[in-house]
């Protein structure tokens, strides 16, 4: 399906459409709307990690002048119902009903004229708690006879129903070979314990909404969101409404990495405006932001592996535990699939929990799971490399999948380009820097699936010859560019004559979020099937103005032109006179393609990174990384490019001082970007990236998916480095001062 | 194409979707949206009806605080530019730039902070202007001589270009046969001559516009608009930028009747956005909106016409001239295309003018050109038939077009209602009522072409098997209900499962304007045609399902069913259960149509009334009323209903009240619907109509445009009326209580 071919348009590197309205500050973001009689939300969130629900009473509150709806979990569906099966956990995490699951869950809402006055009756709506102990890390939760954050759990997965239930809610196992028999043959073994913290994707924009609710059942949603038809399933879900009762506009997104794929506003401003018949505005700050948004899980990993004095790797066992948070769902299936995708092995067993703690649920964050269990198991690695004195690249290349080597987690791959990346490392010349003194250096290989899913969109021909793309794809990385470039290359139009519009939930077709890493190659694929399309119809305009068969008439670069031998007189006919003409010859011309978009190409990287090491605080100083990755055909590539760069840098953060830090009553105490810190411009180098394109054979034009990849090697390729710099490993992140002081010191037996 | 069927929806009469939304007033239109950090614009407009400008200075309202921007005619492109050819008189009537054409005409802008400031600032423009004679009607115009409204203006449409210009902008004229001889063979003849004045259609929303324009040369624009895309492309002509980067939102809309179909306000407001870098809402108030947008074309008629003593007509000379305000185009064209539609007739010489005049450029008004046309022929026929002492509708139904009838205006028509309206009229109960004293009674025959024109349509299947329909014709008359019935009729789903929306330039693919009464005919269609393309898609993700050819699954009732023969065991399929599958069996499932409709079936209408004069005042009541036309297939009964009744009234206002009254220096003295009148409820009887369905054999379900035809007849209708009542026959109109009064004194010899 692939095609051997030059593009004119795809690989090159044009202004973003919405370039301008954002660098100006135009753009209209999720608080960016008002509506004529717009109230104010707030939400009223549980002070306590774990407490049951004793009484709501927002009368108080309903008094205060300006006070003009409140809501509390009994205003929402009653999760025993048949109709809420299925989404329950969804439901009571937007709104809580019996009991509070983690500092920050949401009681109660309330809709006033102004912010102030939604604040005040905040204070006056009275709630009686009965206090639990709250689970907060993975030791207590698993441990035999555990505080229940949900008493009515059952661990999944396993080969028979537990007879009572506990924290555990899932298992699962991924196997092949045998594993005694594999370690039997290892000459060498690394056997390792690691864990990553709690994380927050960061995104600068919070959650917001503004949503109008009528009379006659309709609801407007007006909100930031990856998935705005996911939005409306959801919101419909958990307020019992039909999906064809809601409309949702998605808004300009400020970052969203995995976090704006679910929801918790939206819903509570639906029922503020049904009962106060008003339109309503709910808004987080930073602090509810941090409480009650999904962040990444945090986990622990062990992993054991084996390898034969040459560096073939023979034999793992990797054991995963990740935090849900007060719902199951954290992303350990994926992270188990990714733990070891990399590599070639005979025997294996990568097994992995779901475990429930009272904090905020999990939500996807960039390649969810795979950072967590390929930041153990590409520590380890680096530790066999070690020990058999192999170059980190080296050991990796011997052991990298290939085109038809079998995925640890089942499927054969095609075309992949690892070794591509792996070679193109070694070759790099950052890898062939000398190093100075407190200076080390890391690598690591990334994986990540990336997704297909649905995509739909519709191509316009305007009356000009300019062309309008509508699709469903809320753009985050510049997709509206990346789309215009593909229908520019199939239409053979310059990019500028076309306009990407992302439509709501009603002017588009059905479209998945935008996460997976799926727009760039579902969506595109859907752009580029509407504008053969199109294509289709220009030349069989262009045939009836010939007065010839739509057959006898070819596309060729921005032409419909009489195929070679077809017997008659005609100038080629651009498009732009085809629009011109088409009133006569049919009417308006429109193409579109829906699809579930199958064979993503799996996308590889390897990150290398030097840093130094202050060995009087502890600091870590990033001075080079590099990321090269797979991108299967970069689109437009300055936008390939920031994705390895956004990626490396969350990495980085994650690896070296982002983490939730809890106290005992389960009190986040860093509920803010002072305090939680996020890497910043001048904390980083610039970051070196290198695109590698081995075409993915499944997309017309070898594209593969790039968001995610880039966030999978940083925290092991920088742990690496730091163990290369101080000779301690460290293996609990982040990596903070405090922590790799302390390593040091012990090393050195202060 | 028409297929004899049972409709199991169309036909029926549901709420209309919108309906609560406009009932409860949170339907948003043109005034209706807000914008962070809008300003408010007004503009300067000429006090006299005919003036050279010298100067305009905006220095001073520049200074004022809070003002943010200014414009003049000098801000806009060139006229003389090369680009602007064919756009002169658009862009000119959007801003004046050397002479004033009209009491009203624009001459400058002024965006600021609060519509106070923007007034003030009005105030501080100095305009200096050279005042000039103004031409205010058709005789002066026409006289030799005539002070010349456009210098530059020469007859078009005559054999050869004048020699000198005139206030005469075009001729045109329809002939067939030998017009002497017809006359020589008339055993009666009647000529008279008749006049209408300027009306206004009256749409209760006036103009109104928010538009943002950005750095980046893009602009959107919400506004209430008959054709979003037609403000698109005019826009874009004015202010010499691109059709793709402006986008058009249409608003609700309150009344266009063909008086949105063409801009004022949004070009001004883009350029004031654009240089003061904010967004700007544009609202005129009544006063404005009949000082400066285009009402219906004032005329002046002379009619002879020859019929044999059975009643046959054999000759008409027809004269009409047309006001067109200060720029070319008055619906001189199809006015006479209209004139004597109805009528089978040997020999015929329609001809007219399109006169310049110092008002503003009129606009189409429902039906543009016939009522005034058709108001002449339609009395002189009453006269005939008075003199041939036949029943008014007997001398009709002899002469009336039918199927194979050549038209006065050229083709042959297919199968046609007018035969079928007037036998409807004859028996219908209204028309055996006994008149009692001072009473009267009228008829008349109406006529519409009816249009085709631009339509796309996609049509969206949700997730839970509900539909949305994307098309871009705003909805006046209830579209949105009409669209969702075709929908529901093809894919066999309940109405209330069906969510239809008008996309805007960006979302939608191209659409002509909502007018010529053609949106449920071709829009109608593209929504049947994506419909059917929808259950194609449906069959074959059946048949997927089922591992049989596409081509082997029926859609019958709102289920994919094998066909009869077909060898598998298959439960029938509803639509929700295969949308729900569609992940699995290729993806989304949308259908689209964008066609240029052709074959709108012509609309005849047979209307009478009855009338009672007060003999004191000369007022005429309308006690009874009755509507007949042909729908050809009543999609909406409700709505066509509602179109002939709103046809009705707006005509019978024409008859008896409205008019534009105009002093000697060309200022309208009537500025506000206190002192020019239209009908109110309480004016009116319940108008009575009758639906007749001759189905159009072009459309799918026999549909035929309605919205125009219903103006058509009432102004002869009612003059008839009164002519019965009185005695009197009264040629000018309005006939209001003065000029009926004057007319019955006059013929008493008061």
């Amino acid at each position: 399906m692939s095609e051997a071919r030059e593009f004119r348009y795809v690989g090159t590197r044009p202004i973003r459409p919405d370039g301008v309205d954002k660098v100006t500050g135009r753009a209209n973001f999720g608080a960016d709307m008002f509506m004529p009689g717009m109230l104010h939300a707030k939400v009223l969130r549980s002070p306590h990690a774990h407490a049951r629900i004793k009484r709501v009473d927002l009368s108080k509150a309903l008094q205060i002048p300006g006070v003009h709806a409140a809501v509390s979990g009994a205003d929402f569906p009653d999760i025993a119902s048949e109709a809420m099966a299925g989404v329950v956990d969804l439901a009571i995490n937007v709104m809580a009903r019996d009991k509070a699951l983690y500092h920050g869950h949401a009681v109660a809402g309330v809709a006033a004229t102004s912010p102030a006055i939604a604040e005040a009756a905040l204070g006056a709506i009275e709630v009686e708690y009965e206090l639990l102990p709250p689970v907060m890390d993975l030791d207590t939760a698993m441990a035999d006879g555990a505080t229940l954050v949900r008493e009515d759990n059952y661990t999944q997965g396993l080969p028979e129903k537990p007879d009572k239930p506990s924290n555990v809610a899932g298992y699962f196992a991924l196997s092949r070979g045998d594993l005694e028999a594999g370690f039997a043959e290892a000459d060498v073994i690394i056997e390792r314990e690691y864990s990553t913290p709690t994380v927050h994707q960061g995104y600068i924009e919070p959650h917001a909404c503004v949503v109008r609710a009528g009379e006659d059942g309709q609801a407007l949603v007006w909100c930031s969101t990856q998935g705005h038809f996911d939005v409306r399933s959801a919101s419909a879900k958990v307020l019992g409404m039909d999906v064809s009762n809601i409309k949702v506009i998605a808004s300009e997104i400020g970052g969203g990495f995995g976090g704006k794929t679910t929801i918790y506003l939206e819903p509570v401003a639906i029922r503020l405006s049904q009962k106060s018949g008003r339109p309503v505005k709910l808004v987080m700050n930073r602090e509810e932001v941090f409480r009650a948004s999904g962040p990444g899980s945090a986990s622990k990993s062990k992993v054991k592996i084996g390898a034969k004095r040459d560096g073939t790797f023979i034999a793992i066992h990797c054991w995963h535990a990740y935090e849900a948070g007060a719902y199951q769902g954290s992303p350990m299936r994926p992270g188990l699939m990714c733990a070891f995708a990399s590599y070639e092995i005979d025997h294996f067993l990568i097994e992995g929990f779901d475990v429930l703690v009272n904090k905020p649920k999990v939500a996807a964050y960039r390649a969810p799971g795979a950072p967590q269990s390929v930041y153990a198991t590409e520590c380890a690695i680096d530790e066999i490399a070690r020990e058999l004195g192999m170059d980190p690249i080296d050991i990796r290349l011997k052991n990298a999948v290939k085109e038809g080597s079998e995925a640890t987690y089942g499927p054969k791959f095609r075309a992949i380009g690892l070794v591509e990346c792996l070679e193109a490392a070694k070759q790099h010349p950052n890898y062939q820097v000398k190093l100075g003194e407190n200076e080390g250096r890391g690598v690591a290989a990334g994986f990540w699936f990336n997704a297909g899913m649905q995509s739909s969109a519709q191509v316009h021909v305007n009356e000009n010859g300019t062309v309008t793309i509508v699709e469903g794809s809320p753009d985050i990385g510049g997709s509206r560019a990346s789309m215009a470039l593909m229908c520019a290359e199939e239409l053979g139009i310059p990019y500028e004559n076309i306009h990407v519009v992302i439509g709501d939930t009603e002017s588009a077709g059905f479209n998945s979020g935008t996460g997976g890493s799926r727009v760039t190659f579902a969506t595109g694929m859907a752009v580029i099937e509407a504008s053969r399309d199109v294509k289709r119809q220009l030349c069989a305009r262009a045939a009836m103005t010939w007065s010839v068969d739509a057959e006898q008439v070819d596309w060729e670069d921005g032409h419909a032109v009489p195929k070679p031998g077809v017997n008659v007189e005609a100038e080629p006919l651009t498009l732009a006179q085809i629009a011109t003409g088409a009133p006569r010859t049919g009417g308006p011309i429109s193409g579109r393609a829906s699809l579930t978009a199958r064979g993503p190409g799996p996308g590889f990287s390897v990150n290398f990174t030097d840093v130094r090491v202050d060995r009087e605080t502890g600091k870590v100083d990033v001075l080079r990384f590099t990321a090269i990755q797979d991108a299967g055909k970069a689109v437009h590539p300055d936008y390939v490019e920031g994705q390895l760069q956004g990626g490396a840098v969350q990495g980085i953060g994650w690896a070296l001082n982002e983490e939730y830090i809890w106290d005992e009553q389960g009190t986040m105490e860093n509920a803010g970007f002072l305090d939680y810190r996020i890497p910043v411009a001048s904390d980083m180098p610039m970051i070196d990236t290198q695109i590698v394109e081995v075409p993915n054979p499944t997309h017309p034009y070898g594209v593969r998916g790039v968001g995610e990849t880039p966030i999978v090697a940083p925290l092991a390729a920088t742990a690496n480095a730091v163990a290369d710099a101080t000779g301690v490993r460290i293996t609990d992140l982040p990596l903070s001062p405090p922590r790799v002081l302390a390593a040091m010191d012990a090393a050195e037996g202060k």
